[in-house]
């Protein structure tokens, strides 16, 4: 099954990436957009049912996908 | 208001990092694990009604934070 994952820096984080894109925005004339911040998508297929898949899935995010110190992941699965 | 877009590389176009991330779960064992892609998150307040900030971050994506020639991008309001 489908599974997605969001990974967001923990609130905070300092997100210079996020700071950088907010400058940007604003340089173009997106003077309405605060507190940008950026994150990683992750998309898969997963074999097996939903509970195993998610259960997986936290520990595919805690051995590779996120940094658990900083960022925090939530997962979809289906 | 709070809006979150999704960044994703379009089907059929190569994800050489998806591809890295699938063997390096492979290596540490979730073999169930297949069709692995990446994709972005760009979390930002924006100030206005929904169907105006819907509008402007449209625009902004377009002008910045994707692009619409190998990525699609789903913008979530509120």
């Amino acid at each position: 099954m489908k599974v997605l994952v969001h990974i967001m820096l923990k609130e905070g984080v300092l997100d210079p990436q996020g700071k950088a894109v907010e400058h940007a925005l604003r340089g173009l004339g997106f003077a309405e957009a605060s507190s940008v911040r950026l994150g990683r998508l992750v998309e898969m297929d997963v074999a097996g049912d939903t509970a195993t898949a998610r259960e997986r899935v936290d520990s595919m995010c805690r051995q590779l996908l996120a940094n658990p110190v900083i960022e925090r992941y939530q997962i979809e699965v289906g």
